[in-house]
């Protein structure tokens, strides 16, 4: 059996990207990793859910046996993804799907270079804008922040291998399962199929 | 508006290539680039339609001024892409798909290398026989020979972007524009995509 696709998602705060995730999720056939925290739990958030929640010491030690494939350190938490049920996945045959930011998403190319890493885009800035405005739960300062910040991610985008557009969430599902069936086809993930074609296995 | 993509297709003889690109034209949107050779038209043939039948006179004449985007000799005849009806519809935005063997399709991933290069498999050899076998209209001695070159055109598979195996004609048809949308997502075409969300364009 082929190994499954490791497939990186980023995009801006407010771009729907947890929606698309979800309906693509629905689809079946993926697995999506949880990361890893070293900080408490929020209201309303389960362990294993929405992020493993773990020890200083333990994410540490998963940091020093080579046990993260990315991590960070942010407002002095660590973050990051554990590579045990991404590789167990992958070598199931599933497509396992990490959604990070853009650093991590360089790191894991940087260490994968199979990995297939698509960046979702809002329509434009001002769309990221509106969207967070209607929203209602930032200030007009954090806004600000947030389109700035998004700007600069949205940089990073061109070194991305695929950039889908999040106009209608319908689009941007399919643009996603367009973009994944499309990677299984390329010549570099066929080789064992043209071995096959040819007899040679 | 953004140029076409240039597509080029190859597929061992028998593999219903063919069959495959009349489905695809019927969806619009894409060109079919008609190649031009010097031999003479065989019985039904339609100038135009089949090949561009011109004189050697005329094809040395396009060589000599860069007019083909690629061309071979085969049994003392040219064969070739004539240059400029492809290049006019790149820039009108159409797809242009190229028909061509595997040397050809090297030869235009050397000159363009933004080219996407498609390889058309059969499920396997041996249902390449098969076909050929069923099709009736060779000997036993030429479908060896068929085969033989089969093979050793499906080796060259591997360099080119994607292969799509041509097992059910409906699904081969929809690889391939699945193929062709994913490609278009790709983060290296989409560079005036980026620069519009970020608004610097």
């Amino acid at each position: 059996m082929s190994k499954g696709l490791l497939i990186v998602v980023s995009a801006p705060s407010g771009c729907g990207k947890g929606t698309v995730l979800a309906e693509v999720m629905k689809e079946g056939g993926f697995f999506y990793s949880v990361s890893a925290t070293t900080r408490s739990p929020r209201q309303g958030e389960k362990d294993g859910e929405n992020y493993f929640f773990i020890t200083r010491e333990r994410f540490e030690e998963l940091i020093g046996s080579g046990g993260m494939l990315e991590y960070a350190e942010y407002c002095g938490n660590y973050y990051g993804t554990p590579l045990e049920a991404v590789e167990k996945k992958l070598n199931e045959g599933m497509d396992v799907i990490l959604e990070i930011e853009v650093q991590g998403a360089m790191k894991v190319k940087e260490k994968c270079p199979d990995a297939v890493l698509v960046f979702i885009l809002p329509p434009a800035l001002e769309t990221l804008r509106h969207r967070l405005e209607k929203r209602g739960t930032e200030s007009g300062q954090v806004i600000e922040k947030r389109v700035s910040e998004a700007y600069g991610e949205i940089s990073k985008a061109y070194s991305y291998d695929y950039v889908i557009v999040n106009d209608a969430l319908e689009d941007a599902v399919s643009d996603f399962l367009n973009v994944i069936k499309a990677e299984k086809m390329t010549a570099k993930r066929s080789g064992e199929l043209i071995d096959k074609v040819l007899g040679r296995i």
